[in-house]
């Protein structure tokens, strides 16, 4: 039985027998030689006994030992490790992250926390896997790259797919009615990876939510104002947030005679404009949607608009579609929205755009997105897209409620994978090394035997708060070790040589500079910490 | 196909049919009447062919029938959720984190992280899977807990167990020699969970490591001093930290005449040592354990001894101890870390207990193990036990490496399950309540229809940078506001009433006192920085 989680690692390999390099011997290595002679023999015997015409049983029955050997037999790429045989790689469509990514990525996300706590969300977190069922039918034909765990007995399990699924679970099952939280975490899908444009199949995402009954668009326009804040702390300029409402655009359709049926297809449709020209969409509508050329055409007039509160005047005013129930209320939805983005000091960044249409079955309300525009000076093609998108869906919660009760939500995304990876091409071009570690100082020793003085050191170091390494080497070479400070960007190096420590005195090393300044050993906390002081007034600004 | 990350959380039910309304009807509960009365059916119709005495062919065709009914029957303590059956709850041995238990964890591992950052430590990631064969041969009988994902095609993949194994991998993998990493994530063990004694099936772990080829002890003595300010920084005190030497045990247990095949089984006997009195622990070696009473008898003088340097100095003098290789190499390396803690001021924690004796077979040098002690003040037996525990296993990464190439690594794992739960434990008998926000301001209104005003001023202070929050009703009763406000622990509100616009001015309310003071909106920022300010100054103290 395992004894909590405490110390369980250093007792995991107790049961392997010792001694441990009796393990490691290279036999697997040769085994593998035997079994590529022995293939080879086998695939000899094949061929002969083929062109032989021996019986059909007794030519599958050796290809059948060929297939075992060869099943035993690890591929090209593998490596022998130590007593096994396999490839040292991660799963497929997975990654590990090195230390500057690790740095790069945590960074990233203290930002867009920062935002969401000034807003005064709380966090949660749920399991990484969930009852299969609770899953089941939430994804449609995207169900199967859930990805399942074995059955070893118990219940049936599967890895999460997203966060939205396990959120709305949580509120259903502890009967919660008014929660603003964020939730970062991984998921799974079992998709094709494709490296190149960033799609894993372990990848965090980033959500914001707000649950409960509340007066029409205060919650909404302040998830746009967290998107707003979000890219503008992060420097992801210049971009726009595009707004739409799932009614307005029911209505629409519903008066460019669009039948009940096809309002989803007509949709997708619509929302491909953002690639497509309107000639190519207009086509798709009347020729795979079976739409008139007068319906797509009445369309096309509107769904091509875009603009801010002129357009909700604009629309309020045409006479068709103000007779329309659902464009009315979406109508007089946005007139609010538009109106608190104001007041929240969004608009600038805003765009009413009625071609935006995402999700459409999903959401029951405001839809939106946020999109990165191509920066004249960065030519990199990775900095344009879409970096975030959300809505309100206030039919979710009661999926999982026993009596079908209703928590209205509304919502972000944040698109962290695809916001690290624009943050680690400006990082690379910048050439600026990403700084791992935040040491303030280096205690280095100028000559041999000090160590215990540079120990002694790090230690009064330490125990003022300081953030403080030295070599784990008795007797390092002094350029060995300032060399480590210049390449970790430590600011500080505190040197120990036998004159200094008789007369009561460290020399201080602004790497940086190479300047160098002997500091009264009583004077030396102080002295350190303005010091430092002062590097963070001026790295902050 | 997927589109990134991005807003996909936002069509995933873009699949389903709409109207929503219409999936969610009672169908399913109609058709669990149904089925229930078709299972009665087709028991009625067994029992009577059974009486009939028909052929066993029918009767099992019928049973088969009948289990297909029942398997399409959710358990008595099932619910019916929308338009789905299933029980609301998180797999076996997991569970949620709420707000507030998220705001303690998030707490203790900042205060955990600031001390391996003081240390200078980066932080990597790996999947939460890996190929199975990663895994493979790591954990003896315990191999039978890992958890495996169902074969969808592709690699056979296995839930992390540990974050060590991987640890190794990335190492082997990036052929990394030199590495100071904490790496806190969740693993996963098929273990019985038993929520009384805090074993779940999803944990987190939280390691440090330090991998590299140094000089002797000076990595192990940091990993202690570690320890030592991670327990002291959380407040858990009274602690100690246990040191022993895995070659002194070897060459004691030599020296006693114990047959090199025993060494291991011995070694568990005496780990027992810390909950079983000496008497039962030697009854198990001589009866279980085949040792002769001599040996075990001169086995009981040296486990049973613990001290500081004196124990060293003592074992050095004993004429039999000091003529054993093992024996005499463990002394010399305990008497260099004893004097490391001494200059990293660790030593009023530390005992060299010859006792210790846990995962012998994995280390290759020094073990620890931090253990709280009981509290005379506190009552709880919660907060007694192993909290941390290391040592140095310099073969391991040599497993993964195809020339078995060893990286020599020291590290210690913290029991973060445990010291949340002690935390947990403290937080609730101390009856002060966790917050779970940060929000420093709540703007009120006093009066109906001024929500707008309130929205300007929630967005001035948030562009200041100030957590503000406000309510999502337009027109909330100001008692209920400030109830909010003391629900929330939220320090500061700020009251808007017509005539305070008027006349340029805001109501601060201190939440605690309930004292209220007038502000010119001009001064408004400053003011409230500055209480803030005091606030923190207080409160940090």
């Amino acid at each position: 039985m395992m004894n909590l989680t405490v110390c369980s690692r250093w007792h995991m390999f107790a049961k392997l027998s010792r001694p441990f390099t009796s393990v490691y011997n290279f036999s697997t290595m040769l085994s593998k030689q035997v079994l590529e002679e022995k293939i080879k023999e086998q695939g000899d015997l094949i061929r002969k006994l083929k062109s032989a015409k021996e019986s059909k049983e007794k030519i599958t029955e050796e290809v059948t030992k060929l297939l075992e050997l060869k099943s035993q037999l690890v591929g090209e790429d593998d490596e022998i490790c130590g007593n096994q045989k396999f490839t040292l790689k991660t799963p497929k469509g997975t990654r590990d992250f090195a230390p500057d990514q690790m740095a790069l990525r945590l960074n990233v996300v203290d930002k867009i926390v920062s935002v969401f706590k000034k807003h005064g969300a709380v966090t949660i977190d749920t399991p990484v896997f969930e009852l299969k069922e609770v899953l089941t039918g939430k994804y449609g034909e995207d169900s199967k790259l859930i990805y399942d765990l074995k059955d070893q007995g118990g219940e049936i399990l599967s890895l999460r797919y997203d966060l939205t699924v396990p959120f709305a679970r949580y509120l259903a099952m502890n009967k919660i009615t008014n929660i603003k939280r964020y939730h970062i975490a991984k998921v799974y899908r079992r998709d094709n990876p494709s490296i190149t444009k960033g799609r894993y199949r372990e990848f965090y995402q980033c959500d914001f939510d707000i649950a409960g009954a509340y007066d029409p668009m205060i919650p909404d326009a302040e998830c746009v104002k967290i998107v707003y804040e979000i890219l503008s702390t992060l420097n992801m300029t210049p971009f726009v947030i595009k707004l739409n409402h799932r009614k307005l655009l029911d209505g629409i359709l519903e008066v460019c005679g669009v039948p009940l049926d096809s309002i989803r297809a007509t949709c997708s449709a619509i929302d491909k404009l953002d690639k497509s020209p309107w000639e190519e969409v207009r086509k798709e509508m009347i020729e795979e949607k079976n739409l008139s050329s007068e319906s797509a055409d009445k369309i096309g007039e509107y769904v091509r608009l875009n603009g801010k509160m002129d357009l909700v005047d604009k629309l309020m005013a045409d006479e068709v579609l103000n007779k329309n129930k659902n464009a009315l209320e979406g109508l007089e939805a946005m007139q609010v929205l538009l109106k608190y983005c104001e007041l929240y000091d969004t608009s600038d960044k805003i765009i009413f755009d009625l071609s935006l249409a995402r999700g459409l079955d999903y959401y029951t309300g405001v839809i939106y997105e946020a999109v990165l525009q191509k920066d004249e000076l960065a030519k990199d093609e990775i900095s344009v897209g879409s970096v975030a998108g959300g809505g309100r869906y206030d039919s979710l919660v009661g999926m999982f409620d026993p009596k079908n009760k209703q928590v209205p939500c509304v919502g972000v995304s944040i698109g962290v994978e695809r916001l690290f990876a624009i943050m680690e091409a400006k990082q690379a071009s910048s050439n600026i090394k990403q700084r791992t570690t935040e040491i303030e100082i280096y205690v280095a020793t100028a000559q041999k035997n000090l160590f215990e003085e540079r120990m002694k050191l790090c230690n009064e170091l330490w125990n003022y708060g300081f953030k403080v390494e030295h070599s784990y080497k008795k007797n390092p070479k002094l350029l060995a070790q300032l060399q480590h400070c210049e390449d970790n960007g430590i600011p500080f190096a505190l040197i120990l040589g036998e004159s200094e420590i008789k007369n009561g005195i460290v020399k201080l090393r602004d790497v940086t500079s190479r300047q160098e300044l002997e500091i009264k050993r009583t004077n030396l906390v102080e002295e350190i910490r303005n010091r430092l002081q002062n590097i963070q007034l001026n790295g902050s600004k």
